[in-house]
């Protein structure tokens, strides 16, 4: 059975030197927990980072098979001890048990699913050319290229996914596929969630002959452990889901060291949702159910929960807007995960709501909230940035545009977002379209933002500012790359060569061969 | 036939607003070149980056065949004005007549397979995945991804690339293949090459209907001009090759921008070459042989050249040290590039000879140089770390090691480099293998690092300081990557698309569906 002991995990040691605490909370009640967690010291931070270093050398050598073993164990413990570990992500998140559920089968299928990505090869960008001693002027060398392991990753747990992007995240996995050691910083609003899923991660590891220093798990509910842990140079990447402040100052840090990271933040998103006329005249009602349930989800506390809702001016949107504003108003009370996302929701709502036109005022009490519809003109949109920043939680921005050349004009005025969905009809026009296309990471089309398919296909990062790195992904498969960069081998004998790029291709991927993806030999 | 005007490139327009000048200057001679060259003005620069976002639009769509065609007819052009461009070259270069005929063909190979690489979809790299409407409990989306083109890139001209990492290098020969504005900073000891090659450019262009503001060129001999571009927002990237110092000034300013972007910076690096005993005692001469030809090889200003060669005392290492000091005296004296490249290389050069063993001694006058080789022990490297720099240009320390032990040392003080070389017999054990592995981006085994193939298994760039983004080529079809981000579009209907994602793969690009690679539609 699983206990909280409060302690950080410094590879494979429970350590609590420090005498500094803090307590986690249940956000129904504001009740606080009843363990202290330790803030992890500044002895043990180094001992962290140390064991992490020394790990990497070992671990980055790995098989995918052995490393595939490791992904699937761990979803298998996970899988184990689901009961205390749901009991204790439902206490300390305030999200329902439906929801734990659903994010405890994510976070196994993502460790499985960034396992196989590992294992076909799919993400080892295996490359092999053969060169030509007979060239002239001068011979062609033989060139065999192959993504590796860039060392130890601290990631950042974030409070609205205490399961999926945390301590057994989308981040941690894809970071041990990728053969690279992990420094969790717990989020300290579910520590003792996070504790429990360290516990399962580190009793997996041991049972595997895992490298002590794979992983370690600190605790603090300061910034500063954060900020140490960015600037350490045995760091070699940083994993991040939240604010655009706190992205944005990890970024800062580590453009600042000696040797700059890469920081993969996955930020803030208004998610733009734009509905033709022809849509609305054609099944107004069904869009209007469909955004109302996206926006009303999970107490909107997604980084793909729609913002915005921009249209055009027309005879039904009267209509539409009466009955999204009925069906908005009959969502029930949600508890969210915790003060520090309540009270900036509350204050942000409330100071639209002084200058807005509401449709639906909402309820914020307590942590619990309902879901709050507000009107703007497009023109007075476009006069005042602050109705494009996101507020974090169920709120929509209905935009009503004058024209389709307002409603461009609009688009323009956004920053950089997640995804971008629209609602229309086949084979309709959209002028915007192409414009829509560069502000975003993801087009959805007849549908809503939420749900972020874990799959090979998928891409989740947009233009800054709603994640650092638009060129990455934050889910699925290829987000294993992130953590990896090439190194290519010139005329290398087969024995010094990595097993992804041997002769023999001993671990069965597939490689791009002389300008052919195979599974050969070459 | 081709002139000089002296002016800047905004889009289609020649244009000398402005009142300050530079000239370019003969290494050879010192002689001032007749021609004066008019700093880019403010309003210059302005109108430049506004063209550039405004052909952003247009050129993104360009059909990777449309590109494909202008990159080849970029190269046909620069080959059709070879003469004048060649004698330019090497007017301003100090470079000899051959390897202006080697670069300029290196510089219409990259034009060309860089459209390759869009043409065939490599680097477009995209995915199909088919949604399932019946999957439980919710239905499975259509996701479709693709690389699309980020927007505008600045590129500096490198002095010791005046064609293949310049005006019509492989930053540029990339950007233009991922469909993205090109704003040229052109670099001040090479104006009337990169002017020539501009006006290459701008004739092409034109001819092939090229929206105006996919290029621009422009002029300055101050930093100004490269800072006030990495910090106007329509930049969405930087690529640049130099110095550690230069690139790193960059990285900071395009880091503290409201959007943060990437910067491509391809640095310093003193590619360390490892030898054997093995191998010393089994073909010391040759080895020798190599290696002098590689570091002297145009006055070794390559950011391949060989700069340190660690080896581990044994019987026939004097020997050895003695013949490779008769070969590199007796290299006849190069020009350098130009006095911000002699300066810098003399005054190392001669710091290291007071505190160091000197085996050649090398020349240095006038911007002329001869190899220089200098020795130092293993324990002694290890004490200071100014040994560890690269010194740019002709110039090898070779660091003598006690023992295996300290030979790991060494490498393992060594910052990120490009490259690592190793002279091994077969079927050694080399204990720092592994080592070397994490702290370069290419290895070389039997060979030196001059002479970075263009082809797309190619990985040039290493962690930091070698360059800036480690998991990013500057080299290679891979490059165009850099200039492109992944869109992926959720139950689009085909006629929304962009053409590689349709259902009919009209590009006849290689896709990957549904888990394999396929020429054919889906």
């Amino acid at each position: 059975m699983l206990s909280v002991s409060g302690k950080n995990l410094i590879g494979y040691s429970v350590s609590g030197e420090g005498n500094q605490f803090f307590y986690g909370v249940n956000p129904r009640t504001g009740d606080k927990l009843p363990v202290p967690f330790h803030c992890a010291t500044e002895g043990e931070i180094q001992k962290a980072l140390k064991l992490a270093e020394e790990a990497s050398f070992k671990f980055r050598h790995w098989t995918p098979q052995r490393r595939k073993l490791l992904l699937d164990a761990l979803a298998k413990n996970l899988e184990a001890h689901s009961e205390v570990l749901m009991g204790s992500f439902v206490e300390e998140s305030g999200l329902p048990r439906e929801r734990a559920t659903q994010e405890l089968a994510r976070s196994c299928y993502q460790l499985r699913s960034y396992g196989e990505a590992i294992l076909s090869g799919l993400v080892l960008d295996a490359v092999i050319e053969s060169g030509d001693s007979n060239r002239i002027p001068s011979p062609k060398p033989e060139l065999r290229r192959v993504n590796l392991a860039i060392g130890p990753v601290v990631v950042f747990g974030a409070s609205n996914f205490p399961f999926a992007y945390s301590t057994i995240g989308g981040d941690v996995a894809s970071a041990f596929a990728a053969g690279c050691p992990v420094i969790v910083k717990a989020h300290p609003m579910h520590p003792q969630t996070s504790s429990l899923c360290a516990a399962v991660i580190s009793e997996t590891l041991q049972s595997l002959d895992c490298p002590e220093g794979v992983f370690s798990h600190l605790l603090s509910n300061a910034h500063d452990l954060g900020q140490r842990l960015v600037l350490a140079p045995e760091v070699k990447a940083v994993g991040f889901t939240g604010s655009i402040r706190g992205g944005r100052t990890l970024m800062d840090l580590a453009a600042s060291r000696k040797e700059p990271i890469p920081v993969y933040a996955e930020m803030g998103s208004v998610n733009p949702v734009v509905v033709t006329a022809m849509a609305l005249e054609a099944k107004g009602p069904e869009i209007a159910e469909k955004l109302a349930a996206s926006v009303a989800l999970n107490a909107g506390q997604f980084c793909t929960s729609p913002g915005l809702l921009i249209v055009e001016e027309n005879q039904k949107l009267e209509e539409f807007v009466q009955y999204l504003s009925l069906i908005m108003s009959q969502y029930p009370e949600q508890c969210m995960l915790h003060s520090g996302i309540f009270e900036p929701y509350k204050n942000q709502v409330e100071q639209h709501a002084e200058e807005l036109d509401i449709r639906v005022g909402g309820v914020r009490q307590n942590n619990f909230i309902t879901p709050a519809l507000h009107e703007i003109t497009g023109s007075n949109f476009l006069k005042d940035v602050r109705f494009s920043h996101e507020v974090f939680g169920s709120y929509l921005l209905i935009v009503r545009c004058a024209s389709e050349l307002e409603m461009t004009c609009v688009l323009s005025s956004l920053e950089g977002q997640l995804t971008g969905s629209v609602f229309c009809q086949p084979n309709e026009h959209l002028a915007w379209w192409d414009l829509l296309q560069a502000k975003v990471g993801r087009l959805i089309v007849n549908g809503v933002p939420t749900g972020v398919e874990v799959t090979y296909a998928q891409q989740h990062g947009g233009p800054y500012p709603s994640s650092s790195m638009p060129a990455s992904s934050a889910v699925g498969g290829a987000a294993v790359r992130r953590f990896m960069r090439p190194v290519v081998f010139q005329n290398c004998p087969d024995s010094l060569l990595p097993e992804a790029l041997k002769d023999a291709n001993p671990l069965g991927i597939l490689r791009f061969v002389n300008g052919s993806y195979t599974h050969e030999p070459c």
